[in-house]
């Protein structure tokens, strides 16, 4: 026997045709003498409504509220998936995060989970049970909800699976699994049978969507195995685990990301420690900064360049420019129609030839590179915005092809 | 500066603008300087909305579940509330049932409150913010989610109102206070400007729609000042208070009742106990006996007649046929076309004349009395369902015009 944790998203449980569906999918597992602990989204278009309802009347809600309101979503899910279940005469349990205990810090719209109380769970388990848990919240010391930001119901997912050393944790979604890239681009996309925590890692980094890092960070901190697939089509899905079984003679996959900005700061002085004033200024506002990139200017000034969501752009310049006299730049230069795009394998040091493959794919392609970032599992290039779509499908072409 | 509990309904709450003019009426009060707590039902439509999704997936949901499912509508409630009052720059928590810890007995879908708990609201009290506490609801020694069950979150409202000794406890709704009979069906009734906890009680479960019972028990227990009230007109309502100040020479109120079923057992033996026999096997299934009457019957046998609510009527008689063995009757006879007319008042026991008023009235409208029961403070008649709207203009024209 063993204890599978199972999470499904907003689109696998958006009516109940689809409620009755991923019911069926837990009855199968279940009855196969497993014990089961199910984590849910709010249901399809819930999130978006709740939060077209607090716009009406508050256009900057306090985020605790927000929390509050939105917390009711996942509610909705668990309970009619119990109810779900029950219709098929099986036992089981809808929980709140607060009925568990997930507690979480209290940054409210952005909560970490700290840690998970185990004894309801445990409970309920031992009367064979099946537990069905509201994924993307938590509740803090003070006993106020909390949600866990983009990914969260993910994270919720992985941290049970971490809390009751579950053998597998299985994240249910509307692909089914991960593909060397974006299926809808690049119609010949394979999907991977294995992948390693690191090369999904640098994937969720670098704009595919279906696991968020956060979840996969916690996966590799415990160890959990993880398995990316369909909740609508029954099929063997992408696994997710340490090391993969066979030695990599390509890469993972191509990503991209056109959600960022690229920012330059032009003619600073030769300061030391001017660095980290910079990206010391931007984190404590909560601007996460990407690619870095730093140069020898003209006349012994230099350089730094770095890329930010692009949703940041107006707040990241404001805050430089109201800073420019301790900063000591020249000028700043921006630009938001850049993409990046990215190769992610585990097998890059010892195959040094995968680098210039990808820029011969570029180059073929005519698409010009204007900075290119690197790590021990992937190469970065970022390019206009128009040119990205085009490279995927290149460097996709020359490495699977 | 006083402590004052303000409770909204559903239709009060129902959409952005209804919310913003409860926030209005929220922040006069508190910007006079008093403490206010607020208690809120589910928006509008939003329980019917819920019922209907679980009734999608499953036509007998556990009521544990149908709990955790309705209670995010009062979560939703108060969390708007908070945002339109945080909107108007006025400070502010919502809270739900357990977050304050209103603790209530396991009884899902019509679960009592217990106990409430100080310290959170105390607190948020203590810091000058204005609370606001879903209605409806509680929580389990077990930390389960509960419901009140009908009038739910009236009873929240006194019982917090008893709990914290507060001065006030209004209860707004779409009427703007206790009217002598149905405005709707009497366009010349009156609206009361006192009524006592006894005359209230009486018309709530003798139709009147305007509070549930078990608010009006609560607050007649603990001394709470209570007033209905509109939350759409702004001019005073109806006190509902221990003693009202005038000597009364007038009933208070019609009520009527058409969602009741009679039941007659005929031909039971003139056995010791079995009346209690009968009335102890249908409280032991939840159904609500009220008028309850006895008479000889031919040949030394005694029938029992006795009222229901209407909805109980066909599980009634499964019960009662199931037990005829032991029961010992000759057969039953059932009529769900039936109504019960009331008037209400504290001084019936000094004024004779009353009862004898009513019946003239009814018989001046060629109206057949089936039953009669009385009380000090009402006298209820049964008619055929059809006579019930004519007996009640014919009752307060009797007594107002």
């Amino acid at each position: 026997m063993s204890l599978i944790v199972q999470k499904f998203g907003g689109s696998s449980v958006r009516d109940a045709e689809r409620i009755r569906n991923v019911a069926r999918i837990i009855a199968e597992t279940y009855l196969k003498g497993n014990d089961v602990m199910v984590v849910l989204s709010a249901q399809g278009d819930t999130t978006d409504d709740l939060i077209a309802k607090a716009e009406e009347i508050n256009r900057h809600p306090s985020k605790r509220e927000m929390d509050m309101l939105l917390a009711t979503g996942e509610q909705i899910s668990v309970a009619l998936c119990a109810m779900a279940l029950e219709a098929m005469g099986l036992p089981c349990v809808s929980l709140t995060a607060w009925q568990v205990g997930i507690h979480s810090t209290t940054q409210h719209g952005d909560a970490r989970i700290k840690l998970i109380d185990p004894d309801r769970i445990r409970m309920e388990l031992d009367s064979h049970r099946i537990v069905i848990v509201t994924g993307f919240q938590g509740v803090d010391k003070r006993g106020d909800v909390t949600t866990l930001g983009r990914g969260g119901s993910d994270t919720s997912a992985v941290a049970l699976a971490a809390a009751f050393r579950a053998d597998l944790c299985q994240i249910f979604t509307d692909v089914d699994g991960v593909y060397t890239t974006d299926p809808r681009l690049v119609p010949n996309a394979r999907k991977l049978e294995e992948i390693t925590y690191d090369e999904m890692l640098e994937l969720a980094s670098q704009g595919a969507q279906v696991l968020h890092n956060r979840s996969v960070e916690l996966a590799k901190k415990f160890r959990v195995n993880l398995e990316v697939l369909s909740s609508l089509e029954r099929k063997p899905g992408t696994k997710v685990k340490e090391v993969t079984k066979v030695e990599k003679t390509n890469i993972a996959g191509v990503a991209k990301d056109t959600s960022i900005a690229r920012v330059a700061l032009v003619g600073l002085e030769h300061t030391p420690g001017i660095a980290f004033q910079i990206f010391d200024l931007l984190s404590r506002h909560n601007i996460n900064v990407d690619v870095i990139l730093q140069s020898i200017g003209r006349e012994d000034s230099k350089d730094i360049t770095f890329t930010i969501h692009r949703k940041d752009l107006d707040e990241t310049l404001d805050l430089l420019n109201d800073n420019k006299a301790t900063l000591h730049f020249d000028h700043i230069e921006s630009d938001d129609h850049i993409g990046k795009v990215s190769i992610v394998g585990a097998g890059f040091m010892s195959n040094c030839g995968i680098a210039s493959r990808m820029f011969e794919a570029l180059y073929e392609a005519g698409i010009n590179i204007q900075m290119i970032n690197t790590s021990e599992i992937r190469i970065s290039v970022l390019l206009n915005e128009e040119d990205v779509n085009r490279a995927v499908k290149a460097i996709h072409a020359k490495f699977f092809d």
